[in-house]
Protein backbone atom coordinates (compact mmCIF):
# COMPACT_ATOMS: atom_id res chain seq x y z
CA UNK A 1 0.00 0.00 0.00
CA UNK A 2 1.43 3.67 -0.84
CA UNK A 3 0.67 6.37 1.57
CA UNK A 4 0.93 10.40 0.30
CA UNK A 5 2.27 12.36 3.49
CA UNK A 6 1.93 16.49 2.87
CA UNK A 7 4.61 17.98 4.24
CA UNK A 8 5.44 21.72 4.99
CA UNK A 9 8.93 22.80 6.54
CA UNK A 10 10.78 25.42 8.19
CA UNK A 11 14.57 25.05 5.78
CA UNK A 12 16.49 26.87 8.13
CA UNK A 13 17.53 24.10 10.46
CA UNK A 14 18.16 21.53 7.77
CA UNK A 15 20.61 20.47 5.05
CA UNK A 16 17.89 20.04 2.65
CA UNK A 17 15.28 16.98 1.72
CA UNK A 18 17.90 14.36 0.74
CA UNK A 19 19.47 12.05 3.10
CA UNK A 20 23.07 13.03 3.76
CA UNK A 21 25.38 11.20 6.48
CA UNK A 22 25.78 13.25 9.67
CA UNK A 23 23.11 16.04 8.12
CA UNK A 24 19.78 17.20 9.37
CA UNK A 25 17.76 16.72 6.90
CA UNK A 26 13.85 16.64 6.17
CA UNK A 27 13.87 12.88 4.05
CA UNK A 28 16.38 11.96 6.66
CA UNK A 29 14.40 12.76 9.81
CA UNK A 30 11.04 11.25 8.64
CA UNK A 31 13.16 7.78 7.41
CA UNK A 32 14.38 7.58 11.08
CA UNK A 33 10.56 8.48 12.98
CA UNK A 34 9.06 6.34 10.42
CA UNK A 35 9.90 3.07 11.48
CA UNK A 36 10.13 3.98 14.94
CA UNK A 37 6.73 4.84 15.30
CA UNK A 38 5.15 2.28 13.31
CA UNK A 39 8.00 -0.19 15.28
CA UNK A 40 8.55 -2.03 11.92
CA UNK A 41 11.94 -3.95 12.10
CA UNK A 42 13.35 -2.47 8.55
CA UNK A 43 14.36 0.94 7.02
CA UNK A 44 11.79 2.68 4.85
CA UNK A 45 12.21 4.52 1.80
CA UNK A 46 10.46 8.15 0.97
CA UNK A 47 10.33 10.00 -2.65
CA UNK A 48 8.85 13.40 -2.58
CA UNK A 49 7.90 15.60 -5.67
CA UNK A 50 10.54 18.50 -4.94
CA UNK A 51 13.91 17.94 -3.55
CA UNK A 52 14.54 20.66 -2.16
CA UNK A 53 18.49 22.35 -1.17
CA UNK A 54 19.34 23.20 2.09
CA UNK A 55 18.04 26.17 3.79
CA UNK A 56 14.96 26.05 1.63
CA UNK A 57 11.05 25.85 2.89
CA UNK A 58 8.20 24.11 1.88
CA UNK A 59 4.47 24.04 2.37
CA UNK A 60 3.25 21.69 -0.18
CA UNK A 61 5.82 19.18 -0.35
CA UNK A 62 4.80 16.12 -1.02
CA UNK A 63 6.22 12.36 -0.70
CA UNK A 64 4.84 9.12 -0.51
CA UNK A 65 6.59 5.75 0.90
CA UNK A 66 5.23 2.30 0.85
CA UNK A 67 3.92 -0.25 3.43
CA UNK A 68 2.67 -3.61 3.92
CA UNK A 69 -0.90 -3.97 5.40
CA UNK A 70 0.53 -5.25 8.43
CA UNK A 71 2.52 -1.89 8.91
CA UNK A 72 -0.50 0.34 8.57
CA UNK A 73 -4.14 0.38 8.04
CA UNK A 74 -5.35 3.60 9.37
CA UNK A 75 -3.51 6.95 8.01
CA UNK A 76 -4.72 8.67 11.53
CA UNK A 77 -1.99 6.62 13.30
CA UNK A 78 1.17 7.44 11.52
CA UNK A 79 0.09 11.42 11.28
CA UNK A 80 -0.92 11.56 15.16
CA UNK A 81 2.23 9.47 16.22
CA UNK A 82 4.82 11.47 14.20
CA UNK A 83 2.94 14.63 15.20
CA UNK A 84 4.27 13.58 18.99
CA UNK A 85 7.85 13.40 17.83
CA UNK A 86 8.54 15.95 15.10
CA UNK A 87 10.14 18.84 15.86
CA UNK A 88 8.22 22.40 15.51
CA UNK A 89 10.09 22.85 11.92
CA UNK A 90 8.58 19.51 10.08
CA UNK A 91 4.97 19.49 10.23
CA UNK A 92 2.97 16.31 8.31
CA UNK A 93 -0.06 18.42 6.79
CA UNK A 94 -1.87 15.31 6.11
CA UNK A 95 -1.01 11.35 5.34
CA UNK A 96 -3.41 9.83 3.23
CA UNK A 97 -3.83 6.33 1.20
CA UNK A 98 -2.28 7.26 -2.15
CA UNK A 99 -4.43 6.61 -5.59
CA UNK A 100 -3.36 3.87 -7.51
CA UNK A 101 -0.38 4.57 -10.02
CA UNK A 102 0.23 7.73 -7.81
CA UNK A 103 4.33 8.39 -7.39
CA UNK A 104 5.25 11.84 -5.12
CA UNK A 105 8.06 12.53 -8.55
CA UNK A 106 6.88 11.32 -11.74
CA UNK A 107 3.19 11.67 -11.14
CA UNK A 108 3.55 15.46 -10.11
CA UNK A 109 2.74 17.16 -13.62
CA UNK A 110 3.86 21.11 -12.20
CA UNK A 111 5.80 22.27 -8.90
CA UNK A 112 5.02 26.02 -7.93
CA UNK A 113 7.61 27.64 -6.25
CA UNK A 114 7.80 31.53 -4.61
CA UNK A 115 10.48 33.74 -4.05
CA UNK A 116 10.15 36.16 -1.91
CA UNK A 117 12.35 39.41 -2.06
CA UNK A 118 13.19 42.34 0.01
CA UNK A 119 13.93 45.59 -1.96
CA UNK A 120 12.60 47.93 0.62
CA UNK A 121 15.28 50.74 1.65
CA UNK A 122 15.00 49.68 5.55
CA UNK A 123 16.73 46.28 7.63
CA UNK A 124 14.15 42.76 6.54
CA UNK A 125 11.57 42.83 8.90
CA UNK A 126 12.67 40.56 11.85
CA UNK A 127 9.62 38.49 11.67
CA UNK A 128 10.22 37.84 7.85
CA UNK A 129 13.89 37.43 8.13
CA UNK A 130 14.55 33.58 7.50
CA UNK A 131 11.88 33.79 4.55
CA UNK A 132 13.07 36.98 2.36
CA UNK A 133 16.21 37.96 0.68
CA UNK A 134 17.31 41.20 0.73
CA UNK A 135 18.58 43.30 -2.51
CA UNK A 136 20.30 46.50 -1.70
CA UNK A 137 18.68 48.71 -4.85
CA UNK A 138 14.75 48.91 -5.59
CA UNK A 139 13.61 46.17 -7.94
CA UNK A 140 11.51 47.37 -11.06
CA UNK A 141 9.11 44.90 -11.18
CA UNK A 142 6.87 45.32 -14.36
CA UNK A 143 10.71 45.31 -16.03
CA UNK A 144 11.30 41.70 -13.91
CA UNK A 145 7.65 40.83 -15.54
CA UNK A 146 8.78 41.76 -19.01
CA UNK A 147 12.52 40.12 -18.71
CA UNK A 148 10.45 36.86 -17.12
CA UNK A 149 7.54 36.48 -20.49
CA UNK A 150 10.52 35.92 -22.35
CA UNK A 151 11.35 32.77 -20.61
CA UNK A 152 7.86 31.45 -21.01
CA UNK A 153 7.48 27.84 -22.11
CA UNK A 154 9.50 24.65 -23.24
CA UNK A 155 12.79 25.65 -23.40
CA UNK A 156 16.60 23.83 -22.36
CA UNK A 157 17.09 25.90 -18.77
CA UNK A 158 20.94 24.25 -19.04
CA UNK A 159 22.29 27.88 -18.58
CA UNK A 160 20.20 28.15 -15.36
CA UNK A 161 20.95 24.83 -13.91
CA UNK A 162 23.90 22.98 -12.40
CA UNK A 163 24.69 20.23 -14.22
CA UNK A 164 24.16 16.73 -12.65
CA UNK A 165 25.44 13.78 -14.57
CA UNK A 166 24.14 14.10 -18.10
CA UNK A 167 20.73 14.56 -17.14
CA UNK A 168 18.28 16.16 -19.34
CA UNK A 169 17.72 20.14 -18.28
CA UNK A 170 15.12 20.59 -20.88
CA UNK A 171 11.59 21.78 -18.98
CA UNK A 172 8.39 23.78 -19.36
CA UNK A 173 7.88 27.28 -17.45
CA UNK A 174 4.75 27.61 -16.87
CA UNK A 175 4.53 30.58 -14.70
CA UNK A 176 6.60 33.57 -13.92
CA UNK A 177 5.65 36.48 -12.42
CA UNK A 178 6.58 38.37 -9.62
CA UNK A 179 3.92 40.68 -7.64
CA UNK A 180 4.41 43.04 -4.65
CA UNK A 181 2.35 42.16 -1.82
CA UNK A 182 -0.21 45.07 -0.95
CA UNK A 183 -1.43 44.17 2.80
CA UNK A 184 -0.46 41.92 5.67
CA UNK A 185 2.57 41.21 7.54
CA UNK A 186 4.40 40.78 3.65
CA UNK A 187 3.29 44.03 2.60
CA UNK A 188 5.83 45.17 0.43
CA UNK A 189 7.65 41.91 -0.46
CA UNK A 190 8.16 41.36 -4.10
CA UNK A 191 6.91 37.39 -4.73
CA UNK A 192 8.11 36.29 -7.85
CA UNK A 193 6.13 33.00 -8.41
CA UNK A 194 7.49 30.41 -10.72
CA UNK A 195 5.72 26.98 -11.70
CA UNK A 196 7.06 24.63 -14.25
CA UNK A 197 6.24 21.03 -14.98
CA UNK A 198 9.52 20.28 -12.94
CA UNK A 199 12.75 21.94 -12.03
CA UNK A 200 16.57 21.01 -12.26
CA UNK A 201 18.97 21.77 -9.76
CA UNK A 202 19.35 25.71 -8.70
CA UNK A 203 16.98 26.43 -11.39
CA UNK A 204 14.20 28.95 -9.37
CA UNK A 205 17.35 30.47 -7.60
CA UNK A 206 19.25 31.05 -10.77
CA UNK A 207 16.23 32.18 -12.99
CA UNK A 208 15.22 34.75 -10.03
CA UNK A 209 18.52 35.97 -9.84
CA UNK A 210 18.92 36.49 -13.49
CA UNK A 211 15.28 38.24 -13.09
CA UNK A 212 16.41 40.77 -10.46
CA UNK A 213 19.43 41.69 -12.75
CA UNK A 214 16.65 42.92 -14.93
CA UNK A 215 14.71 44.65 -12.39
CA UNK A 216 17.47 46.19 -10.54
CA UNK A 217 18.03 47.99 -13.60
CA UNK A 218 21.53 46.48 -14.33
CA UNK A 219 20.62 44.96 -17.43
CA UNK A 220 18.06 44.25 -19.60
CA UNK A 221 15.83 41.61 -21.03
CA UNK A 222 17.95 40.76 -24.20
CA UNK A 223 20.59 39.66 -21.90
CA UNK A 224 18.00 37.56 -20.20
CA UNK A 225 17.04 35.86 -23.49
CA UNK A 226 21.05 35.39 -24.50
CA UNK A 227 21.63 33.75 -20.87
CA UNK A 228 18.83 31.63 -21.74
CA UNK A 229 20.39 30.55 -25.20
CA UNK A 230 23.54 29.40 -23.62
CA UNK A 231 24.35 25.78 -23.12
CA UNK A 232 25.70 26.12 -19.92
CA UNK A 233 25.68 27.98 -16.44
CA UNK A 234 27.70 31.41 -17.33
CA UNK A 235 30.25 31.48 -13.97
CA UNK A 236 29.10 35.06 -13.58
CA UNK A 237 25.22 34.20 -13.73
CA UNK A 238 23.69 35.32 -9.92
CA UNK A 239 22.11 32.53 -7.84
CA UNK A 240 19.96 34.36 -5.06
CA UNK A 241 20.48 32.80 -1.66
CA UNK A 242 18.14 29.71 -0.80
CA UNK A 243 16.08 31.28 2.48
CA UNK A 244 13.97 33.38 0.04
CA UNK A 245 12.58 30.21 -1.68
CA UNK A 246 9.95 28.08 -0.75
CA UNK A 247 7.77 25.07 -2.73
CA UNK A 248 4.55 26.04 -2.15
CA UNK A 249 2.70 23.82 -4.21
CA UNK A 250 2.75 20.45 -6.58
CA UNK A 251 -0.27 19.63 -8.84
CA UNK A 252 -1.13 15.98 -9.98
CA UNK A 253 -3.37 14.89 -12.61
CA UNK A 254 -6.61 13.59 -11.76
CA UNK A 255 -6.67 10.17 -10.20
CA UNK A 256 -7.57 8.32 -13.63
CA UNK A 257 -4.28 9.98 -15.59
CA UNK A 258 -1.49 8.57 -12.94
CA UNK A 259 -0.49 6.15 -14.35
CA UNK A 260 0.01 7.48 -17.72
CA UNK A 261 1.36 10.04 -16.47
CA UNK A 262 3.84 8.20 -14.44
CA UNK A 263 4.73 5.92 -17.44
CA UNK A 264 5.40 9.49 -19.32
CA UNK A 265 7.63 11.16 -17.24
CA UNK A 266 9.69 7.96 -16.87
CA UNK A 267 10.31 7.64 -20.33
CA UNK A 268 10.38 11.35 -21.54
CA UNK A 269 13.24 11.99 -18.82
CA UNK A 270 15.04 9.06 -20.50
CA UNK A 271 14.83 10.63 -23.96
CA UNK A 272 18.25 12.21 -25.95
CA UNK A 273 17.25 15.85 -25.80
CA UNK A 274 16.35 16.74 -29.50
CA UNK A 275 14.03 13.70 -29.48
CA UNK A 276 12.45 15.02 -25.83
CA UNK A 277 12.07 18.73 -27.74
CA UNK A 278 10.32 17.09 -30.56
CA UNK A 279 8.02 14.96 -28.75
CA UNK A 280 6.51 17.34 -26.33
CA UNK A 281 6.57 20.39 -28.38
CA UNK A 282 7.18 19.88 -31.78
CA UNK A 283 6.89 22.95 -32.88
CA UNK A 284 9.50 24.40 -30.84
CA UNK A 285 12.33 21.48 -31.26
CA UNK A 286 15.76 23.22 -32.13
CA UNK B 1 17.44 67.12 20.62
CA UNK B 2 15.11 64.75 20.59
CA UNK B 3 14.96 61.70 18.42
CA UNK B 4 12.68 59.32 17.28
CA UNK B 5 13.67 55.17 16.93
CA UNK B 6 10.80 53.16 14.73
CA UNK B 7 11.72 49.48 15.76
CA UNK B 8 10.52 46.42 14.37
CA UNK B 9 11.67 42.71 16.14
CA UNK B 10 11.05 39.46 16.29
CA UNK B 11 10.62 38.63 20.21
CA UNK B 12 11.54 35.45 20.71
CA UNK B 13 15.16 35.80 21.52
CA UNK B 14 14.22 39.25 24.04
CA UNK B 15 13.13 39.02 27.69
CA UNK B 16 10.66 41.37 26.41
CA UNK B 17 11.42 45.44 25.91
CA UNK B 18 12.27 46.61 29.35
CA UNK B 19 15.73 46.61 30.57
CA UNK B 20 16.22 43.74 33.02
CA UNK B 21 19.57 42.92 34.77
CA UNK B 22 21.31 39.67 33.29
CA UNK B 23 18.48 39.72 30.42
CA UNK B 24 18.42 39.95 26.91
CA UNK B 25 15.80 42.83 26.74
CA UNK B 26 15.10 45.22 23.25
CA UNK B 27 15.57 48.32 25.52
CA UNK B 28 19.00 47.11 26.62
CA UNK B 29 20.55 46.00 23.49
CA UNK B 30 19.52 49.71 22.19
CA UNK B 31 20.85 51.44 25.65
CA UNK B 32 24.02 49.05 25.32
CA UNK B 33 24.85 49.56 21.67
CA UNK B 34 23.36 53.35 21.23
CA UNK B 35 26.11 55.16 23.37
CA UNK B 36 28.88 52.81 21.80
CA UNK B 37 28.15 54.03 18.10
CA UNK B 38 28.10 57.23 18.87
CA UNK B 39 30.88 57.25 21.49
CA UNK B 40 29.06 58.81 24.00
CA UNK B 41 30.56 58.13 27.81
CA UNK B 42 27.59 58.70 29.39
CA UNK B 43 24.57 56.23 29.82
CA UNK B 44 21.29 57.41 27.25
CA UNK B 45 17.58 56.33 28.39
CA UNK B 46 14.98 54.92 25.83
CA UNK B 47 11.14 55.31 26.22
CA UNK B 48 8.72 53.44 24.10
CA UNK B 49 5.38 53.64 22.94
CA UNK B 50 4.42 50.10 24.11
CA UNK B 51 6.58 47.97 26.58
CA UNK B 52 6.44 44.75 25.15
CA UNK B 53 6.53 41.28 27.66
CA UNK B 54 9.07 38.32 26.82
CA UNK B 55 8.40 36.88 23.66
CA UNK B 56 6.10 39.27 21.99
CA UNK B 57 6.93 40.93 18.66
CA UNK B 58 6.90 44.48 17.45
CA UNK B 59 6.70 45.78 13.66
CA UNK B 60 5.84 49.27 14.50
CA UNK B 61 7.54 50.20 17.95
CA UNK B 62 8.54 53.69 18.44
CA UNK B 63 10.88 54.70 21.15
CA UNK B 64 12.64 58.21 21.82
CA UNK B 65 15.98 59.04 23.25
CA UNK B 66 17.38 62.84 23.86
CA UNK B 67 20.88 63.51 22.90
CA UNK B 68 22.95 66.85 22.69
CA UNK B 69 23.70 68.22 19.45
CA UNK B 70 27.04 67.56 20.15
CA UNK B 71 26.15 64.21 20.35
CA UNK B 72 24.36 63.69 16.98
CA UNK B 73 23.12 65.78 14.73
CA UNK B 74 22.55 63.48 11.25
CA UNK B 75 20.00 60.84 12.37
CA UNK B 76 21.35 58.63 8.89
CA UNK B 77 24.69 58.35 11.25
CA UNK B 78 22.77 56.68 14.36
CA UNK B 79 20.84 54.82 11.80
CA UNK B 80 23.58 53.22 10.15
CA UNK B 81 26.26 52.54 12.62
CA UNK B 82 23.19 50.38 14.63
CA UNK B 83 22.63 48.80 11.33
CA UNK B 84 25.92 47.79 11.52
CA UNK B 85 26.08 46.16 15.06
CA UNK B 86 22.38 44.75 15.91
CA UNK B 87 21.43 41.49 15.43
CA UNK B 88 19.29 40.73 12.49
CA UNK B 89 16.14 40.10 15.07
CA UNK B 90 16.11 43.73 16.06
CA UNK B 91 15.92 46.32 13.44
CA UNK B 92 15.60 50.39 13.31
CA UNK B 93 13.53 51.11 10.46
CA UNK B 94 14.10 54.81 10.67
CA UNK B 95 15.38 57.69 12.81
CA UNK B 96 14.33 61.01 12.49
CA UNK B 97 14.41 64.18 14.62
CA UNK B 98 11.28 64.01 16.73
CA UNK B 99 8.66 67.66 16.43
CA UNK B 100 8.67 69.86 19.27
CA UNK B 101 6.74 68.19 22.41
CA UNK B 102 7.00 64.41 20.86
CA UNK B 103 6.92 61.80 23.55
CA UNK B 104 7.09 58.51 22.37
CA UNK B 105 4.66 57.16 25.34
CA UNK B 106 2.46 59.94 26.34
CA UNK B 107 2.03 61.64 22.90
CA UNK B 108 0.73 58.29 21.29
CA UNK B 109 -2.79 58.09 20.65
CA UNK B 110 -3.26 54.61 19.97
CA UNK B 111 -1.46 51.18 19.85
CA UNK B 112 -2.56 48.48 17.39
CA UNK B 113 -1.71 45.06 18.22
CA UNK B 114 -2.63 41.49 16.02
CA UNK B 115 -2.98 38.70 18.10
CA UNK B 116 -2.89 35.51 15.37
CA UNK B 117 -4.55 32.35 16.25
CA UNK B 118 -3.92 29.06 14.11
CA UNK B 119 -7.21 26.87 15.04
CA UNK B 120 -6.96 24.19 11.23
CA UNK B 121 -6.60 20.33 12.02
CA UNK B 122 -3.17 20.14 11.13
CA UNK B 123 0.15 21.52 12.84
CA UNK B 124 0.87 24.90 13.02
CA UNK B 125 2.75 26.03 9.58
CA UNK B 126 6.33 25.85 10.15
CA UNK B 127 7.29 28.90 9.02
CA UNK B 128 4.67 30.96 10.66
CA UNK B 129 5.15 28.99 14.30
CA UNK B 130 7.05 31.68 16.09
CA UNK B 131 3.93 34.40 15.19
CA UNK B 132 0.79 32.10 15.65
CA UNK B 133 -0.38 30.50 18.70
CA UNK B 134 -2.46 27.35 18.41
CA UNK B 135 -6.03 26.49 19.27
CA UNK B 136 -7.07 23.03 19.36
CA UNK B 137 -10.47 23.66 17.70
CA UNK B 138 -12.22 25.43 15.15
CA UNK B 139 -13.05 29.44 15.89
CA UNK B 140 -16.28 30.88 15.04
CA UNK B 141 -15.11 34.00 13.81
CA UNK B 142 -18.29 35.57 13.75
CA UNK B 143 -19.18 34.68 17.60
CA UNK B 144 -16.03 35.78 18.57
CA UNK B 145 -16.47 39.00 16.95
CA UNK B 146 -20.26 39.48 18.50
CA UNK B 147 -18.39 39.45 21.89
CA UNK B 148 -15.85 41.52 20.74
CA UNK B 149 -18.04 44.28 20.08
CA UNK B 150 -19.89 44.56 23.92
CA UNK B 151 -15.78 45.29 24.72
CA UNK B 152 -15.45 48.19 22.93
CA UNK B 153 -15.22 51.78 24.45
CA UNK B 154 -13.75 53.09 27.50
CA UNK B 155 -14.20 50.81 30.66
CA UNK B 156 -12.35 49.88 33.58
CA UNK B 157 -10.43 46.19 32.11
CA UNK B 158 -8.98 46.17 35.73
CA UNK B 159 -10.37 41.92 35.26
CA UNK B 160 -8.41 42.15 32.29
CA UNK B 161 -5.42 43.13 33.56
CA UNK B 162 -2.44 42.01 35.98
CA UNK B 163 -2.28 44.69 38.25
CA UNK B 164 1.05 46.63 39.04
CA UNK B 165 1.01 49.16 42.31
CA UNK B 166 -2.21 50.46 41.98
CA UNK B 167 -1.96 52.07 38.07
CA UNK B 168 -5.45 52.80 36.45
CA UNK B 169 -7.07 50.04 34.29
CA UNK B 170 -9.22 52.24 32.83
CA UNK B 171 -8.90 52.11 28.81
CA UNK B 172 -10.35 52.80 25.73
CA UNK B 173 -10.70 49.91 23.12
CA UNK B 174 -11.21 51.35 20.18
CA UNK B 175 -11.13 48.60 17.82
CA UNK B 176 -11.89 44.66 18.41
CA UNK B 177 -12.21 42.63 15.11
CA UNK B 178 -11.19 39.09 14.34
CA UNK B 179 -10.94 38.21 10.32
CA UNK B 180 -9.58 35.13 8.83
CA UNK B 181 -7.00 35.56 6.52
CA UNK B 182 -8.07 34.75 2.67
CA UNK B 183 -4.45 34.48 0.91
CA UNK B 184 -0.56 34.60 0.98
CA UNK B 185 1.62 32.39 3.65
CA UNK B 186 -0.97 33.41 6.69
CA UNK B 187 -3.91 31.83 5.33
CA UNK B 188 -6.43 30.46 7.19
CA UNK B 189 -4.63 32.11 9.99
CA UNK B 190 -7.23 34.29 12.59
CA UNK B 191 -5.73 37.68 13.13
CA UNK B 192 -7.49 39.69 15.91
CA UNK B 193 -6.86 43.28 15.61
CA UNK B 194 -6.93 45.03 19.41
CA UNK B 195 -6.20 48.80 19.16
CA UNK B 196 -7.19 51.08 22.17
CA UNK B 197 -5.87 54.54 23.64
CA UNK B 198 -3.30 52.27 25.74
CA UNK B 199 -3.15 49.07 27.30
CA UNK B 200 -2.29 48.15 30.89
CA UNK B 201 -0.31 45.14 31.21
CA UNK B 202 -0.69 41.40 29.63
CA UNK B 203 -4.48 42.94 28.49
CA UNK B 204 -4.31 41.89 24.80
CA UNK B 205 -3.51 38.61 25.74
CA UNK B 206 -6.58 38.34 28.36
CA UNK B 207 -8.86 40.14 26.01
CA UNK B 208 -8.19 37.65 22.97
CA UNK B 209 -7.81 35.06 25.35
CA UNK B 210 -11.57 35.58 26.51
CA UNK B 211 -12.92 36.14 23.29
CA UNK B 212 -11.65 32.48 22.35
CA UNK B 213 -13.10 30.96 24.54
CA UNK B 214 -16.59 32.46 22.49
CA UNK B 215 -14.80 31.98 19.26
CA UNK B 216 -14.36 28.17 20.65
CA UNK B 217 -18.05 27.90 21.79
CA UNK B 218 -16.82 27.14 25.30
CA UNK B 219 -18.65 30.45 26.16
CA UNK B 220 -21.03 32.88 25.52
CA UNK B 221 -20.68 37.13 24.98
CA UNK B 222 -22.52 37.15 28.56
CA UNK B 223 -20.08 35.74 30.19
CA UNK B 224 -17.43 37.79 28.69
CA UNK B 225 -19.45 41.20 29.52
CA UNK B 226 -19.87 39.30 33.08
CA UNK B 227 -15.71 39.04 33.23
CA UNK B 228 -15.58 42.49 32.10
CA UNK B 229 -17.60 43.80 34.57
CA UNK B 230 -15.28 42.13 37.16
CA UNK B 231 -12.96 44.38 38.95
CA UNK B 232 -10.40 42.02 39.26
CA UNK B 233 -8.66 39.22 37.42
CA UNK B 234 -10.05 36.46 37.67
CA UNK B 235 -8.15 33.44 38.09
CA UNK B 236 -9.17 30.84 35.90
CA UNK B 237 -9.45 33.64 32.93
CA UNK B 238 -7.53 32.16 29.59
CA UNK B 239 -4.10 34.49 28.76
CA UNK B 240 -2.68 33.37 25.10
CA UNK B 241 1.09 33.06 24.96
CA UNK B 242 3.06 35.73 24.61
CA UNK B 243 4.32 34.40 21.23
CA UNK B 244 1.00 35.04 19.38
CA UNK B 245 1.30 38.73 19.37
CA UNK B 246 2.80 41.95 17.61
CA UNK B 247 2.62 45.35 18.31
CA UNK B 248 2.11 46.79 14.62
CA UNK B 249 1.37 49.85 14.55
CA UNK B 250 1.56 53.10 17.28
CA UNK B 251 -0.60 56.47 16.24
CA UNK B 252 0.29 59.81 17.57
CA UNK B 253 -1.57 63.20 16.86
CA UNK B 254 -0.86 65.85 14.01
CA UNK B 255 2.40 67.52 15.56
CA UNK B 256 0.75 70.62 16.24
CA UNK B 257 -1.40 68.77 18.82
CA UNK B 258 1.73 66.94 20.58
CA UNK B 259 2.49 69.16 23.53
CA UNK B 260 -1.44 68.79 24.18
CA UNK B 261 -1.28 65.58 24.20
CA UNK B 262 1.56 64.91 26.14
CA UNK B 263 0.48 67.34 28.79
CA UNK B 264 -3.19 65.72 28.85
CA UNK B 265 -2.03 61.79 28.75
CA UNK B 266 0.44 62.61 31.88
CA UNK B 267 -2.45 64.50 33.50
CA UNK B 268 -5.23 62.01 33.07
CA UNK B 269 -3.39 58.79 33.81
CA UNK B 270 -2.47 60.61 37.69
CA UNK B 271 -6.30 61.11 38.01
CA UNK B 272 -8.12 59.04 40.64
CA UNK B 273 -10.75 56.50 38.79
CA UNK B 274 -13.57 57.91 38.80
CA UNK B 275 -12.84 61.41 37.73
CA UNK B 276 -10.77 59.45 34.88
CA UNK B 277 -14.10 58.08 33.97
CA UNK B 278 -16.14 61.23 34.23
CA UNK B 279 -13.72 63.43 32.65
CA UNK B 280 -13.08 61.72 29.49
CA UNK B 281 -16.64 60.11 28.58
CA UNK B 282 -18.78 61.48 31.48
CA UNK B 283 -21.88 59.67 29.86
CA UNK B 284 -20.36 56.09 30.63
CA UNK B 285 -18.87 56.96 34.46
CA UNK B 286 -20.08 54.67 37.12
Amino acid sequence: MRWRLDLAYDGTDFAGWATQPGQRTVQGELETWVPRVLRLDRAVTLICAGRTDAGVHARGQVAHLDLTADELTDPAVLHRRLARVLTDDLVVRRVSGAPPGFHARFGAIWRRYVYRLWDLPVGVDPLLRHQVARLRSPLDVRALNGAARGLLGLRDFASFCKQRGGATTIRTLLECEATRVVDGPFAGVVEVTVRADAFCHSMVRSVVGALSEVGLGRRDAAWVDELAAGRERRPGAPVLPAHGLTLEEVGYPPDSELPNRVTEARSVRNLPEPALLERIHPESAR
